[in-house]
């Protein structure tokens, strides 16, 4: 047993969706999350910059005594998890091979589609996650770069949401998939919009409850859960703008976000 | 006069159309733009990240020797433009203060309309720069979060583009304005979908071109233009992702944006 907390990290909000399913899950856990807020978003910048990132945030979750650390984004943990894995003291969970296994089990006829970032896509990480799982499973892969902004905005069902929806999944519709995962840690927010979109054939996978399974049963493998009697709860740590995360981040979490602390990563005062 | 370069710098990639507005206007001058692609963007990020980006940019800039700074980037404007003209061994021009310049001169109402980032709109810089020059002036602003995202993908005249356009701007239209201030170097490109929805009656004043003005002038003033017979052109240096803004360059700039230098800002290697 032990009540170090966990590390959680994303480049802004989005991991949220997967600080709800910990806090769920894992009533008992302290969870210490940190938002990349001075340099999100991580989707569209290169491997070799968010591998940078990744590290920065990891000996700062290190620093504060973390007994585990899970890379709530999609991108970073396609870009990262490899090398943050190798170097990282303690466990490290990210959020592509918890999603991928749930679509394999959720798949019948092993065609599965696939949201995400441009990072994300490019990086090929779920066909790979897929594979792993299911050598012959066909694999369909969609960038839609406007879906996280559509969040930020709160337009979670607006008009221009819809079109937007449309626009991207048209395509992937065609390809007789039943299974879609959602990429991403914003899109679980637009989870009944695409449902909609796509209609009751396609099975949506949502990455968060999955990987909080997967932290689940790393601390029960590694004798890391904290004990039965322990309060839990979050730290929230963000790297810029506190007073917009708070905003946003009710939407993704489902309740109010109290106290945040403001570490600025990546220049002198935060190295 | 005076052989050495200006430097142009953005958050990422909407500083090109200021650029291609500077190669029409100052042929003869070679310039150095910086696109700061790894933390782009800027107009969700609070003022003090914003100063700090900035301030580092100008290091970065003053560092290869030019002779004039031009803050292309409307949110950088908004938040840093006093300060680096404080700290600045050269001249600085900014983005705001010639769009508002040229709103008040286009407008008969004396009724202008902003649009752009959170982050512009919450600083008031323009209302501020517009009373300067019409203190009975009414601005009415807007933020318009989605603009750049739509325009960095592309969908530049899409149906999902006009519902947003529509979205932001009914609200706008109903306050008689007769001049709107495309306060984001990235709007340019949407002028003939912003145009359309609305209407003949509303001027739209794009500050690239009266920014290039305000840069000829205060060489002019300084005496520090290129000789005639200078070739001019320009150097494009970014922070992560050349390729990207290489391939989505070419929309901003109406030409192939060729070599580009990648240096990495706010990090150890570009300490």
């Amino acid at each position: 047993m032990n009540r170090r907390p966990i590390g959680v990290f994303d480049s802004g909000i989005g991991g949220l969706t997967v600080v709800r399913e910990l806090l769920h899950q894992l009533p008992n856990e302290s969870l210490i999350y940190f938002g990349d807020t001075a340099r999100v978003p991580y989707g569209n910048k290169s491997p070799a910059t968010v591998r940078r990132y990744a590290r920065e945030i990891l000996d700062f979750l290190v620093g504060r005594d973390v007994k585990m650390v899970v890379v709530a984004c999609n991108t970073a943990s396609a870009h990262a998890l490899e090398e943050l894995k190798r170097v990282s003291p303690v466990p490290v969970e990210g959020v592509i091979d918890p999603g991928a296994r749930a679509a394999v089990a959720a798949s019948r006829s092993g065609r599965i589609g696939v949201i995400g970032t441009a990072g994300t896509i490019a990086s090929k990480a779920y066909e790979r996650a897929i594979h792993a799982h299911a050598g012959a499973a066909v694999v369909v892969a969609q960038a839609c770069p406007l879906f996280v902004p559509l969040v930020e905005e709160g337009w979670l069902d607006h008009p221009a949401t819809r079109l937007v929806a449309e626009s991207y999944l048209g395509d992937l519709a065609k390809h007789d998939i039943d299974t879609l995962v959602l990429g991403c840690t914003h899109y679980p927010l637009l989870k009944p919009l695409l449902a909609e979109v796509l209609g009751p054939a396609i099975t949506l996978i949502d990455s968060a409850e999955q990987t909080a399974r997967a932290v689940s049963a790393t601390l029960a493998h590694s004798t890391l859960h904290a004990p039965k009697a322990s309060a839990g709860g979050v730290h929230f740590v963000v790297s810029d703008a506190p007073e917009q995360f708070k905003r946003v981040g009710k939407r993704f979490l489902g309740e109010g976000v109290k106290e945040i602390e403001l570490f600025a990563l990546g220049d002198g005062e935060g190295r």
